[in-house]
């Protein structure tokens, strides 16, 4: 490689590559390639120099003209710079993931088969990973396989197959897929290629996760990486789709690593980005070198496309525990390209979080930025631009509101203030400022006047049911308290609907996680939306979030401090004695307390007998009787259980948590469970129960 | 067996037995134990008789100690009866399928194992299989197997795994399950054991189903049942929680009889019954002998227990291919049990259908068993008693109240008219009239007093925000009209909303499939509720229903003809030039003709293409012009796309269709792929969009 080729030139390149593939998701096909012909005649580009391009794509999932678009841009640009190969993420074509929409309209992947030949047509020198959806026409086992082909010289060179297929947590690639180690008869051969005298090794995303422990032990027993090892690689390759969640990126950064030291080769992993309904993919595709360094990295939650050599032939064959004195052998030269945002990536080893509050200050800028992503993406996605959310003065919708602002622009959001006559002026001028700090559009739309119609209409309705039959009277008090609320709430709700769609603009839910696992979250009211950007960010985290915001963002202190410190509720009621209006935590718990027992029970898998046992984090900065915590403790399962039918009516949830997300893509809760024992029998309950046939508590 | 011991008496016995275990699903563990131990002395029952139980339960997921109970009180009574062995359905204990609360909460697994423990200490001379989760401790893959215990002697006295863990359509074992294959090394010994001198082989539900091809082909490569079949058992055992699918059973029958006549011996097949959130099991146990007789059978839709015998020693070790001549060889005694529903079993081949009304006329008694199961088990597993519904005497409305009716019992209705000025008088009296035929509490809450406080409070609003920026300016008049129509659908839920938490009452959601299907249900509105029960049942299928049920329930004609012949509509709008209300067909297209599309689309997975340039049903009974058909099939696509995310938030949906569910457990639908191409791309439309960039049509 030449020396005059500049680190300051091969990223101004990169800038205009990025333009080309990507500038508001329509990529310039025919444009710019002379431009790059230029660059690489310029600097002596040529093939077989060892020059790879990274095709860090954001696809829809079935939208194929989209998606082949942006890889037929990356796949013209590489070769007009003289790239040997170009790679795209699992199921760049499709998208990942498709879900159940490719074996209900199987049609879709005859289309995706002439996409992929359309695009081998475009690929001449320069080589092309895709993914695609491929089908399985061996007479048995599901029907398509998760697979990535390799393109050149006009056609369809070679395909490979997913081997490991997910299936927990978000994943469900066995719904759909067969996978290429379940037909041994059938087999292809071992997945590797040759290319300007490389052979490259390929796996797809899971495969390079072996000995991944998701749920407490190692999932697999076959081992496709050891296979394509065997072979001898001088180059691996892992085509990804790689969500994000807290702690991944440092665990997947650390197998990187470990892989390409244990395999003596650099490992090119690239990973799809951005936000398919409520997962999350971060980006971060990089090269890994043997030697413990990265190459290369390709931005956090944005696009990209990373432009970077390797030497056609680096060392290998050294045996297994062997060190290599020579790093010399794989390239020096690091490409870096746009990583506005990885500041969090540094870390390369597993942290265990041993306190609630350490899980939380630890993932703010990573939770920032998947909320946004999710954001954009669903609008971009769904073809919608506006949004619309109702402003209390409290944390949720001021949070939700700032994140509304940087995914689509202020000018893109109204802020709706709906007081009730309870509603303090305090929570008014709250809303006021934060509007007024963001430059959104607002307007107050009073709903005493809506609510009033209600309760004009329904109070001889309830009489007249009384009067009739034994079955129906009125329920205790609570209930018709809980009625006068949720009215409240789905009036609001009801008044975002009618504006969004007088303005096309989606409605935002604004509930969070903790209000969504308490069940304190109306339905048709503040839980509806078309997304529910916090229903994976507990309150804890929400205000952590929002100082977090006020400290990084361009614009300091978008958020009134009054709004984050104020004690959360829904001004839905007031207290007959004080005439305040009546706070969450008083009817609920402390969140702190709620939040860290959510925390508990999901990443730590503790019971409800070990909560009460042990010590909590909470119990070491308040002081707490063991009744006090019994009593919040049977409220937490209590309000859990009679919460789920909520969480399956719930909006699309973004996903954040480490593995306590509710939304319905990573967690199946039967609604009909809700009579489980929390607290469990011993074993003398159990054989009582048995043997005398008497009812025990719980059930 | 001795020869006095009549059918009669067994019969008397067995409704004894339905009554201990089932009635009011509260066993009684402790009572009538004597009564079936002097029946047993009467009639000379002994162990080592062949007599067997098969225990089909209902059972709800993660509630242990209720699944116990029933559980205990079948073994005890069998015991009593000097039974051989009794057997329950797959995860009996545990309930099928408790999804992923396994996973998140562990300690349900560790309780599960507390009362498998109890429930073996229970057992004495009589043994019994009991479905539950066991641990992994291998080391290695998913943390939990899907398995069966054999209990005897008071001790738990071997271990069988799931082999086959099915992951399609409602099926996602394997998110949780590790398969019994899995692991060769640690494989347990072959799933048999002996009893009074026979051998017993287990499977477990999907492990007999090799051959199944729900998606086309074959799924499976292993085959735990020939693996079981070497053994060479006397009996065959197969545990079971198989959904009902329209034609399922038909299939299943058919399958159960091809492996009894392919082993060469009776298989005793249990299954499990009763609705968990979205999925039906419909029961219908029975034991299948080889020479193609069922020699007993299990309700269908409701728990039972069959008491029957079975030789202790049967024929066995013919060559394959060779017929018994001596059936005598087979206990010819049948104890048939409460088939109370079972007209539509009798068909043991396979019917594929090749017109779309014979789908929906070949179904109708399933259909109505499993939504009123369905609505029973979700009050009852969830704890509540009552439901109410808006009644608009359109046909919805009129078939749900009949469905709640008949699974809840009239007291526990309540029918809410709520007109506006534009209701026709018709269709209130039609609600009356309803009403009336069912005995319903009903009550009439006008909305148009509410509905006038949004349209008095908002014209301001959307003046203001108008004014403000130029982002915000009133979308078209339709967007305007599609406000205001769904400020009534929105007040009539929230008035039910509000009444059922007055009365601790369940309302219901009223939208059909196709409704759901072309996004024609109204968020927060009439697809608002508890439950969805006609969500998987098609307008046109609702249609026959009422018909169905109007010639079949005891009272006949409940629903007056006027309701169901009527053309279907919201009221929520009229024509202005007819001023007579505006129907939903002249908004979208003909029911016949969209429901005949969600049939070959989901079905027959037939393309957009493909309808297009066929001759449809529809087309055989109408003319109908090419533009209007393109016209037709474009706006189902468009509907069908942006429609996605209303199923996202959809109520559980009652699962009755064979593959055409939009049930979020059965089927997964990415909200961000709303801009497919569904009409597809010529080669060369893909080849000039990736040559030139210009836009195509679609994306």
């Amino acid at each position: 490689m030449p020396e005059t080729f500049s680190q300051q030139a091969l990223l101004a390149i990169q800038d205009q590559l990025r333009d080309h593939c990507f500038t508001n998701h329509t990529p310039k096909t025919a444009a710019n390639l002379s431009w790059f012909k230029q660059q690489a005649e310029t600097y002596g580009l040529q093939h077989g120099q060892g020059l790879h391009l990274l095709g860090q794509i954001n696809p829809s999932p079935g939208c194929l003209s989209q998606n082949a678009k942006k890889i037929s841009a990356l796949i013209q640009a590489g070769q007009a710079l003289s790239v040997d190969l170009v790679v795209f993420p699992e199921l760049a074509l499709m998208g990942y993931s498709p879900r159940d929409i490719i074996g209900r309209f199987p049609f879709l992947v005859d289309e995706n088969l002439k996409w992929l030949k359309a695009l081998a047509q475009q690929t001449q020198t320069t080589q092309a990973l895709v993914g695609f959806v491929d089908k399985n026409t061996s007479g048995t086992g599901k029907l398509f396989y998760n697979s990535v082909a390799l393109l050149g010289h006009g056609q369809i060179l070679k395909i490979f197959h997913k081997t490991l297929l997910p299936n927990y947590h978000e994943f469900e690639d066995s719904r759909q897929f067969e996978s290429a180690g379940s037909l041994a008869k059938t087999r292809p051969e071992p997945n590797t290629f040759a290319l300007y005298n490389t052979t490259y090794g390929v796996i797809i995303c899971e495969d390079m996760w072996e000995t991944v422990s998701p749920m407490g032990q190692p999932l697999y027993h076959t081992g496709p990486l050891t296979a394509i090892l065997a072979q001898q690689p001088d180059i691996l390759i892992n085509c990804s789709a790689s969500p994000s969640r807290q702690g991944k990126l440092a665990r997947r950064h650390a197998l990187c690593h470990a892989v390409a030291e244990q395999a003596r080769v650099p490992l090119i992993y690239v990973n799809q980005v951005g936000t398919i309904d409520e997962i999350t993919c971060d980006g971060d595709s990089g090269i890994y070198l043997p030697d413990g360094r990265q190459l290369c990295s390709g931005a956090s939650f944005s696009e990209d496309a990373v432009l970077t050599q390797l030497p056609s032939k680096p060392a290998k064959g050294l045996a297994a525990g062997e060190k290599s004195s020579d790093s010399s052998t794989v390239g020096p030269t690091v490409f870096n390209a746009f990583n506005s945002f990885n500041a969090f990536k540094q870390k390369t080893t597993i942290t265990r979080f041993s306190n609630f509050m350490e899980t939380v200050q630890d993932d703010l800028p990573r939770t920032y930025a998947v909320l946004t992503q999710g954001i954009r993406d669903y609008f971009q996605k769904t073809g919608f631009q506006k949004a619309l959310l109702g402003l209390s003065g409290g944390l949720d919708s001021s949070v939700t509101a700032v994140l509304l602002v940087d995914a689509l622009g202020a000018d893109n959001v109204l802020g709706v203030m709906m007081p009730t006559a309870i509603t303090p002026q305090e929570n008014q001028d709250d809303a006021s400022q934060l509007a007024e700090n963001l430059g959104l559009v607002t307007t107050t739309c009073p709903i005493g006047s809506i609510i009033a119609g209600f309760h004009t209409a329904t109070p001889a309705v309830i009489q007249s049911i009384n009067q009739t039959a034994g079955n129906w009277q009125t329920a205790q008090a609570q209930n018709q308290s809980n009625a006068d609320e949720n009215i409240q709430a789905i009036t609001r709700a009801t008044v975002l609907r009618q504006l969004g769609n007088t303005y096309n603009a989606l409605p935002i839910a604004t509930s969070d996680k903790s209000e969504f696992y308490l069940g304190y979250a109306t339905v048709n009211g503040d839980m509806s939306g078309a997304l529910a950007p916090l229903g994976d960010v507990t309150k804890t985290r929400a205000r952590a979030l929002a100082h977090w915001m006020n400290a990084n963002r361009d614009a300091k202190n978008a958020i009134p401090e009054r709004c984050i410190s104020k004690p959360p509720g829904a001004d839905l009621k007031q207290d007959p004695e004080t005439g305040k209006v009546v706070t969450a935590e008083s009817e609920l718990m402390p969140y702190p307390f709620a939040d860290e027992i959510i925390w508990r029970t999901t990443c730590l898998k503790q019971s409800y007998t070990t909560l009460l046992e042990m010590q909590l984090d909470y119990e070491n900065a308040h002081s707490l009787s063991r009744a006090q915590k019994q009593d919040w403790l049977d409220k937490f399962f209590k309000r859990l259980s009679s919460a789920a039918f909520k969480w399956f009516i719930a909006p699309p949830i973004l996903i954040v948590d480490e593995t306590g997300s509710l939304a319905k893509s990573a967690y199946h809760h039967p609604i009909t469970s809700n009579q489980i024992a929390w607290q469990g029998h011993s074993e003398t309950e159990i054989f009582e129960t048995l043997n005398s046939g008497n009812t025990i508590k719980g059930n």
